[in-house]
């Protein structure tokens, strides 16, 4: 079976033309079938600030609103995508940017409103996150994403899904990432790495060199027995064994600036089963 | 040889959401392959207004600077080409958003700096049209565009390149769908459709039911003669006309909300060879 690598960036390196531009090339020249998914960084939030649009928060959860959708789509689904697609062009990567609409390829459910009890109001309330897409197992037509991918394309995400009725949606990154890698277990050999600011997972969240180089279930059970997996990285560490209770052989989480060790199985933090 | 129709909707569609979503209704139920090209419209002006984006224009030619780059990026490649996406996903269509520079399908050249005699200074100047794109014949990548449409997709191209080194370039999008059509006639037998507000070329401006049916090159130039043609018509005949002698079977010119008559070569006014 052939390998195909499923990788996500986050904001750090979006938000860092430098950074940027050195991924972009590190990815361009990783071999194999391959997919990014990038987030999306500050420039929505600025963009957002210039148009006088306030960040909408209910009881701290973010509210996606359909100013706010506009925005994203603008800058994920056009800026920031287009631009990432036009610089691996430039380093011989053929990049297609897409959305989860593009070729149907992700079709979300949009969050339903949840009884919450809310602090700020000391009452029970209905939240609507607005416009956020969730994902499952059968959010992604595979067919269409492998077609894509026989013909040779790198297809590049942006954090937008759809419907299926005309609705655009905003969805998690990672989630998508995962998601994605996840359905592509029977017709690719599949790893999925997520790059974020640190070397990886750490032994002490403030020392670069205490890096874990591997992770299998039982050792992740008994370092989050011990508190030594920091808090944020939890959500992260689920989603990636989920990934791999799914199929995917794989995930790494390093650092965006260290991808070409991934040629070499030299990279970050590897999880498996 | 199996037929495929090139269709390019402008800004007047774009900006008014009843008649889009009518359009794109229309567009999902044309049989057989097709792509579609579109313009902008009013949202990019709106949106380089809010931001305080001052329109630059050099004795009258407009100028498309970085802050226009990134605008017209935003609006035409996210906001506007993503909810076309979803909205022909709605209706069925598989659509597949794109700009020249995913899968490199059009690859043009920044227009050079042209010496000028300003008016407005009256003096030679260098003038340079900012991060604008041209295009020839070997702009497009048929091979790529063909893998799309043989997967089973529908195109959807906003009004923007790249030059292959990295660079997003703003590109006249009535020259983009003459060209494509044009790149693809040894695949397909391709029909040229231009969508305007008119009903198609007109005896008399004023009357839209002096619908001229059919133009050949000597019709054309008797009317040219006659001072009939509408002089703001003459560019995009003589665009329709050059896309003819390049092998494009026929291009038709008509309005958008009549779009259903193409099924039956009922629409609008008809130029062959």
């Amino acid at each position: 079976m052939r390998s195909l690598k499923v990788i996500k960036i986050g904001g750090n390196v979006i938000d860092n033309p430098e950074k940027l531009q050195s991924f972009l090339s590190d990815f361009a020249a990783i071999e194999g079938p391959k997919i990014l998914i990038h987030g999306g960084g500050k420039i929505a939030t600025k963009l957002s600030t210039e148009l006088g649009i306030e960040a909408k928060l209910i009881d701290g959860r973010r509210i996606t609103d359909e100013d706010t959708l506009r925005v994203v789509t603008m800058v994920y689904g056009g800026l920031i995508n287009k631009n990432i697609v036009a610089s691996l062009q430039k380093y011989q990567c053929n990049a297609i940017g897409l959305t989860g609409a593009d070729a149907n390829i992700i079709c979300a459910k949009k969050r339903p409103v949840k009884k919450i009890f809310s602090k700020e109001m000391n009452q029970a309330i209905d939240l609507d996150y607005g416009f956020v897409g969730d994902l499952d197992k059968s959010s992604v037509d595979a067919a269409s994403l492998c077609k894509l991918l026989e013909s040779g394309f790198t297809p590049v995400f942006s954090a937008i899904t759809h419907d299926g009725k005309g609705q655009l949606l905003n969805t998690n990154a990672d989630t998508i990432a995962s998601i994605l890698a996840a359905s592509l277990v029977k017709q690719y050999e599949t790893s999925l790495i997520y790059c974020f600011e640190k070397s990886g997972v750490l032994m002490d969240v403030n020392d670069e060199s205490s890096l874990i180089e591997s992770i299998n279930p039982s050792v992740y059970s008994d370092l989050k027995k011990n508190g030594i997996i920091n808090e944020g990285m939890i959500p992260k560490l689920d989603n990636a064994f989920e990934a791999i209770e799914n199929g995917v052989k794989e995930v790494f989480i390093g650092k965006s600036d260290a991808l070409t060790g991934l040629n070499q199985n030299n990279f970050g933090t590897r999880l498996t089963m």
